[in-house]
């Protein structure tokens, strides 16, 4: 039995909790967070130790792991603690607020042979699970063009984004905070990202950062990502579990709804509906508990991670640097030539 | 009652003089083709005298305006011969294959006094018209986001493009021949282009051109218009009878089902249908002789083209122009700073 630590214990970390409540093979033994009554009314509810002060609580509790749900710009540092006390770290997305801090996560970990695994929930949601079972089957043949549509009006609440108020404070917000997801779940699906085109607008006027991006992703093997997301407008008419997503390939397509329902529409031949089963525990399709899942699993079998640090850092976090770069300087940028500007 | 020639007597020829039998205020008079049989033929199934040879036409007939309805590369040599005897030119989309074309007929229309309407049919679309009165009504505030999706799947067919089989031969086919359709209607729904990034593909395999082009669309009032045509994957479950498009304003959304189907979604409040009649005759919603109406009560009434040449030519194919550029260079381009290059 693995035995971890949760640091932060907000909104995502008590998701968390609940989640690794119910994985197999580990334990989370200790909760920390800077609020001491944050952390002793946490710890109480999962009957775990409490924490102000993480150094302590590995001196103390010789984790096998780490689980970060802190805020960006306290992975690295805490990142840091984690790995050169040997312990594994799971480190929520975005990795960092910068590349350089990003990669430094990449780098200690390594120095100190500890594994590194990214949190991303998204490509856990069980109907992006399902589409990629049927690409894999064949039924639409090779990827040509994958598009995830998402409306949130939630920075035109009277209180904006409830659950991260903190939202509207970020100099960089959607793009790193959100469009992240649908970027690794384009590359979940279609393959390696080899260049981006990225146009960002404040549309809310509540957000000091960009509320509303295009991302326009080059694949391997020509084929495209195309994402849309709005913090500032409804886009479907009932009430939404998932994004709007399509995945056409040269053999047909298919169609996500934002009810979850999975078409899939063979080239020249009746569509038909794909039925699979969404839990009904857990955050969005209970994904958070499967990506704990295969944190532990991976870990147990030595198993690469599907979202491995050094990866993800290189294709998911540089997209998010080159996406702003484009953004600015109006022009697509390849990933292997985009440097820290 | 205005007297016209219509030029050019192929697919889209006939569809125009279908529509020209329906339209108040003018009538055609002649029919003219190169193929002496074809412009026999038809002129005969239109009860109108045939011609091999424009100028002859012109000379002996005296029409107030020509109608052209010929491949592009052959738009600025007819004009030419249209404007140049005082007649007025009805020019069907795109303007020519080149911007010098294009701006030489903007130019010989202009030097000789004749007004010049860019026949394009799209805008005429029933659906796009109610789309225009809803947000003309305020209904969704200012437009932020104008969508515009359209699957074919006519290159992938044993026989490809059944009604245009030379598109395949085209070395520029799907953006200056298809995507210049929904470049018109953002700019009728959404405002001024003012900077267009473009990404194309070959897809298919059966075009010398691009058979799938994405394109992004900066317009004034920081709108965006984002298109997406492919004509190598189906989209759509039913038989679609138009695009999907969703346009985003400040306060609610539209929606265009490929059934035609328009839904409006204020803020925060529910959907309803907003109802309106297609009519059942002519092409597309009977958007052909829509714009051919208009063309004939604009000459009579004095009153601007909808499409008057050289906005179009400023705003549609400095954007087609701009656009291949944009693939080319991977940046986007400001249409004021297009040059040809």
């Amino acid at each position: 039995m693995l035995r971890g630590i949760t640091v932060g214990l907000g909104f995502f970390g008590n998701i968390h909790l609940e989640g690794w409540g119910r994985v197999k093979g580990a334990e989370i033994i200790a909760a920390v967070d800077k609020d001491k009554e944050r952390a002793e009314r946490t710890a109480e509810r999962y009957g775990i130790k409490p924490y102000t002060d993480l150094i302590e609580a590995i001196e103390r509790e010789r984790p096998d792991f780490v689980d970060i749900a802190t805020r960006p710009d306290s992975h690295l540092s805490i990142a840091d603690i984690a790995a050169s006390r040997g312990c594994h770290v799971l480190c929520q997305k975005p990795m960092a607020p910068t590349w350089r801090e990003s990669s430094e996560i990449v780098r200690l970990c390594k120095e100190h042979g500890v594994r590194l695994m990214i949190n991303e929930n998204w490509r856990w949601q069980p109907w992006y699970r399902e589409i990629k079972g049927l690409i894999e089957s064949g039924i639409i043949g090779d990827v040509i063009t994958i598009t995830i549509v998402r409306h949130d009006p939630d920075a035109l609440y009277e209180t904006p984004f409830p659950n991260q108020p903190y939202f509207v404070e970020m100099e960089r917000f959607l793009l790193i905070e959100s469009v992240i997801h649908p970027i690794d779940v384009v590359r979940f699906l279609g393959g390696r990202i080899e260049e981006i085109f990225c146009d960002m607008r404040r549309v809310s006027g509540v957000t000091r950062g960009e509320d509303n991006v295009y991302v326009h992703l080059n694949l391997e093997n020509d084929a495209w990502g195309m994402i849309y997301w709005t913090r500032c407008s409804e886009g479907d008419l009932e009430e939404p579990i998932c994004d709007y997503a399509r995945v056409e390939g040269r053999k047909g397509i298919i169609r996500l709804d934002r009810d979850g329902r999975i078409t899939v529409k063979p080239l020249f031949k009746p569509a038909f509906k794909h039925s699979y089963e969404i839990p009904d525990v857990g955050y969005r399709g209970d994904s958070c508990k499967a990506a704990l899942q295969h944190f532990v699993d991976s870990l147990t079998s030595g198993e690469k991670f599907e979202t491995e640090g050094e990866e993800y850092l290189n294709q998911v976090m540089r997209a998010i640097f080159a996406g702003y770069e484009s953004a600015r300087s109006r022009r697509a940028i390849k990933l292997e030539e985009w440097e820290e500007g």
